[in-house]
């Protein structure tokens, strides 16, 4: 199946400010092992970014927010296509597999705090809106256009990385480049005081 | 297969203190969604509580802190047995069965920051360890006693519900009592900072 990546090169990971001096760095790590995990399962990722971008993929230029560029390309898709998010590091490709071989003519995996991290549209009547809410969101429309949907139970698939809080579920479940990205750049995992927190060596 | 489910009759869920009046009432509404999940997925809950509970399953009661305890109940178990969480309220049928059916002689689903939310142990030779960041140590046991083991990939099992930010969740995905007592105290999801958040409705 053709797998969307969506991707903003320009600002990525802004909430990571804070404790990452190279964003943009690990926005790509993440990315690559988004697309590996997509390679590895025998799908075929396909990079929608917002500027020109230099991965081992193909790549689909959109400058528009994200709603609309992932509408333009479902518009022009040939069913079923799936939208998988750029920022999921944990994603292997068993889990691109659960995801794809999930039945519905709309499903969805809802990430922490009611986003959509990944979906598989096999109706050309469904449109995204990542506003908000938007795994409510999508599930209402899926209901409004009569579509069977059905949700993806991941772990993996929920976890995109968005606060520093984010970093130590990385540096515990990752297995690919994001995760070696934060150990080069001296983080490592601390629990000392019962959960999992990516710290860095110098601050320790 | 018999399912134990550690509770904390005495004093749970206390980082909910500052958004929640009644804890035990909340606690309990928790412990019943995970019990009805159990047995709506066939199989026999037993809680494990600090103290004596009024719930409608067989209920042990030791006093002893969460890992001595749990320790004990295994020893004196018929393998193969499972253990999960009373603060899972995500948690369904579907949910139990895969736990249950992950093949691994021991089978973990990893928390939101590192903990053991649940586990099925295959082999006598197993014991757990919660303190800390368990499901690391976890791995590692099994790894130690040379246990074939495996991680069950569920967002469901990794919401244990700690802090007032996980009450969102259970509005937008709970099924249950837990969601519907959160709705009778005055709880309602709000999505409007793009986040799935519990307000109260005297808040807003």
């Amino acid at each position: 199946m053709r797998v969307l990546v969506p991707f903003d090169a320009s600002d990525p990971n802004t909430r990571l400010a804070p404790v990452l001096d190279d964003r943009a760095a690990f926005a790509e790590a993440m990315l690559a092992d988004v697309l590996a995990a997509i390679r590895n399962g025998d799908h075929e990722p396909v990079v929608l970014a917002t500027e020109s971008v230099d991965v081992d993929a193909r790549v689909r230029v959109d400058d528009r927010p994200l709603s609309p560029a992932v509408n333009a390309a479902l518009a022009e898709a040939t069913l079923p296509v799936a939208v998988v998010m750029s920022d999921l590091p944990l994603v292997g490709a068993d889990t691109i597999r659960r995801l794809v071989e999930t039945a519905g003519e709309v499903v969805l995996a809802p990430g922490l705090g009611g986003g959509t991290n990944a979906l598989v549209v096999r109706d050309s009547g469904f449109r995204v809106d990542y506003h908000g809410g938007s795994y409510r969101t999508h599930r209402q429309r899926a209901r409004e256009c009569d579509l069977t949907h059905a949700t993806v139970d991941s772990f993996r698939l929920a976890l995109d990385v968005d606060t520093p809080d984010d970093l130590g579920e990385v540096l515990l479940h990752g297995e690919g480049q994001a995760a070696a990205w934060l150990r080069e750049a001296g983080f490592e995992l601390d629990e000392s005081d019962g959960r999992a927190t990516a710290l860095r060596r110098s601050d320790s």
